[in-house]
């Protein structure tokens, strides 16, 4: 009835940028369902690569690490195995998350942020991850499932915030499942050096929560957040 | 507790731009504040010089209004009586902001926009809001009452809102006070044809807070609104 | 000799974007010519699909709307039938417009802002009818006719203009042909939930006009106006 | 009763910026003043310094050029003899130039770009421009005159266009009256570097407005221009 | 060990562009690699197909021309043959792009700007050339050769820049090979009439590096320069 | 010879934000002068007001620390003893920052970022710091010492960087004097809290240099960096 729908890029993504959002949505009993384009075999394999994995080796080994984290997250995923680096449009891609949305009928969105010009794959999901929710509300379309909505939409924090034109406008806070994403993390052999880059960005983030908190939360200095862009006017019945 | 300040050039300010929010606000048992810097009495009084008043009874007439106003809409309301065209910094306009923010402990503060190239007293009043709220927060600079926190600031919405950099990330569903803010506008003589202005722009932006509401909201096409820009990142602890 | 072309997504943008510009022209004895991208069968068609229309029948129908409303305002129309939501180019699509654009030499171009957040044919229109201006003006690029020249581009209004990025740099009183207008809308029955908007969009664009007028225009507060933002630096023998 | 109002921080900006727009003003018999903020002793007469000149004796020096380039171009002339480098705001010139305002009546003004790293009087000329516009505007203004009404703003080009936000969207076709702003460039004697660079930028921006006019203009190769950047949406009747 | 690779649209980009900091590094000794995506037949040979060339004999000339420049600048040439006006990417072009990186190493990387209404191409030829860039650095993708690093990129000036989004970061002083510079503009007889325009503007760029030198350089007046704009942070050991 | 001149608004400043660029140049033999507009009395010292500090106190405390930090850093340190939150212009702070930039003739400046939604002191030192830059520059202005040049400036990184329009377009390797760096924050002990936040900042900062640096600087991924703005084009004679 609530569910929540990320769509990203990678499988590691959904860890790293958005893995407190997700933790904490499922602690509170609602659906979280992940949409990985692709494994990320060619631009986020490195150290398989350079093991001597073979292209089958390495996406199943994705895949498996993409599972447990998000078994430890709570979460449901989903695969569309599209080629990575570089990540194009293909009839399958756009047709399979038109009908994610219209299955999961999510009421938030999760995707990146819209330019990255260290990682053209993170650019290429955005403008497809807005581009299917469009697509998926029009009775138009045909495919199964009822039209959607218009739930809004968060991209997450790219590496380097600035070079991407990321201004954070939403600080979330996730220090009560900040263990459940610590978890969830070190199950990423693969990128072991973010472990500590993101341990110390949720608590910067966490730091400018608490800055940005007004009497009402009023957020200790020791909270821990994760930095989103809201998309779409946020819209409310109350000012706060 | 948790109340709302707001901060204005002229007397009509709140009501047609803020109008909404304010009547929200107290319909909820809030307290609510506000500020007026000066009476309106150069830049928005055409009308009345043409009648021949003087500048007393300039400012008295909005004086009178401005109180009615605030008392249909349930608030309090505040007069610094500072020169306006051009509202100019005087140690005394900051010294009062400083204070008022240290009286009302503010959980919200309302302002003008930061631009506005067809009225210089908005983005002045804009600037000594945000620079009072700071200079309230200090240990450091004296006065009485205790320091503040870090409320969230909302920009109201400008009357060309293009021309003024404003794009509006909040939108307000009023629909429950439309009726208190309607009868609010009445009381403001002096500028009648802003009324049926005012009147559409809560039907479009109404229309706009529909179209952007996701599935938990659903809000209905016939929602009245108003739009805000916020300007520190959103503090939560969930997303939607 | 003076022509205007008008390149749309979907039938119904150049009536309740664009109406008062062509009806000016027209009146005037300019030549116009709209060049419809697609039907809007599937992004614009809603309600025909709601009452069980087939691909064909919401084509025709659509059409038929469109031939109408065009006749009304007294322009010419082409349809390429492209596939809309989405949108995609195609090799016949760039080749029609480059030949239309050499058919027309048009004075004036008028097409969809570079940004809608809402709706991602719209962009994709301004990206094509942009790059098969250019395309039209190169020797070296085959087809019948001669090539052109560089004709000023207007951007018409989208519906959330401040999500689009659009700011309005050019308002164009249409006072004298609103009538004209008002009839063209009202044919597009499948949409006339927009009839209502459009015309207070067209007061309200229309005393900004008159706020934005100087001596020599001097304009009334009831006038009616289109918004457009001009892509190109204006080149004139005379400031006014 | 067309007057176009040119206001500048020195004395040499109206010949570099805006000579040619001046000349084609008063070529087809409109009156234009000019409004010096200073004298540029300070921020632009090094060369008068190094030759050991006192405070007055460069006053009267750039007035007297001044003066002559004025009458070169059919111009009026009027000094405010505000300190320069810096400008700073006095109420002696902001009451001077809102009494200006209402004296002239301009249907056009011109003024500088809204920033300039390279010479902050130049900004702050913008601001007070802008500022003394909109109060010149109001009934509650006191002052000798009529209330003025809403004439359009050009800027002209800084020196750095790029490092200044400035984005021409104007292009004013001066070539009739080249040879004019030649002859009033020549008497800056103390500024002849000058000379040449804006010679090369008159036919530069000529290229351009020639690459940038449609059929209706189209302009020669050879075309002299001025590149301003209009503040506020222009009105019109008719686009082209 | 320190190449610079420049990739463009067509071959006369590099010549009126970037022949001065070409020449600047061959004239130290360091290899450049000149990559031509095109032959520029369609939209940058107008004068040859209104000779009556067929398409075979304008790329003949143009990448006779290119070579010709090329040599006097002491650089490398490589064709792509990919066909213009509009340049769209195909498996091959990127696929030979990476290699190229792969092949050259580049320390220091030149390509054109983001945006350029006037001629799609170059956009186009920017995307593809950082594309390939991100490709090249990932051992996933597969090819000959070993993966690069992450050389800085500059962007060569556009021909309005302002249109065009590009604000020069960086100016680079050519005084020392302007002659070479000189010599291989003569080479481009197709486009004859930017000879004089290229040379105003290293006049102009000149002069501003002077106006932005500091003390250390101290640049005089008659400085030739040229103009790029960086875009990923600029790495050092010391401010300067 | 080739100094370098901080202008910081508080004592504290210099060390967070500039403390590795200034040990650097130092370590290099060259000079370095810091000048402090204020000494962080109201707006910095919260927690010395706490402990029952009278302002001579406070004031005497941080000119102690800074001048120690300062003596670490090997640098020179000045105070203007301005007051601080807010400072304001006077005549004796421009007058005295024009002197010390003709005496102490920069090749390097250093200041705040132009925006800081958290701190208006800090965009007002940066507009009067870039002020008196210019007006040092100007013969016709009075005062000892020679005229000063057009040193390049540089912008430290602000508290929230995105917040504040900071878009790091320099990072500054300065892992060798990071120990110099240390020992000089631990020294701030009003401020502690900052100093894991920095330390941190030093490592992720130096992180995205490696990320950028191309094969010439090729920096391990263990590098400590400094990030700023350059505000003006960076004149060069080699692109690296």
């Amino acid at each position: 009835m609530t569910a929540t729908l990320v769509l990203t890029a990678h499988p590691g993504d959904f860890v790293w940028r958005a893995g407190g959002a997700i933790a904490l949505a499922t602690s509170r009993g609602r659906r979280v369902v992940i949409g990985c384009m692709s494994f990320g075999e060619r631009g986020e394999s490195a150290s398989l690569w350079r093991k001597g994995y073979t292209l089958d080796e390495v996406k199943a080994h994705r895949r498996g690490e993409a599972e447990q984290a998000a078994k430890v997250l709570g979460a449901e995923i989903r695969f569309f195995d599209a080629d990575d680096y570089p990540l194009v449009e293909t009839p399958e891609l756009l047709r399979g998350l038109i009908d994610l949305y219209r299955e999961v009928q999510p009421a938030v969105v999760l995707t990146h942020a819209a330019a990255d010009p260290y990682n053209f794959d993170h650019p290429f999901a955005h403008a497809i991850a807005l581009k299917s929710r469009i697509l998926a509300q029009a009775p138009g379309v045909e495919g199964p499932g009822e039209v959607i909505g218009a739930p809004p939409v968060f991209c997450f924090e790219p590496h380097q915030p600035e070079q991407c034109g990321f201004i954070p406008n939403v600080l979330l806070d996730i220090t009560e499942v900040w263990e459940r994403k610590t978890e969830a993390m070190r199950i990423l052999a693969a990128q072991k050096h973010l472990h500590r880059y993101y341990t110390e960005l949720g608590s910067r983030r966490g730091l400018q929560a608490a800055r940005n908190s007004g009497p009402n939360l009023g957020l200790p200095n020791e909270t821990y957040a994760e930095a989103y862009m809201r998309l779409y006017p946020q819209v409310t019945r109350e000012l706060s």
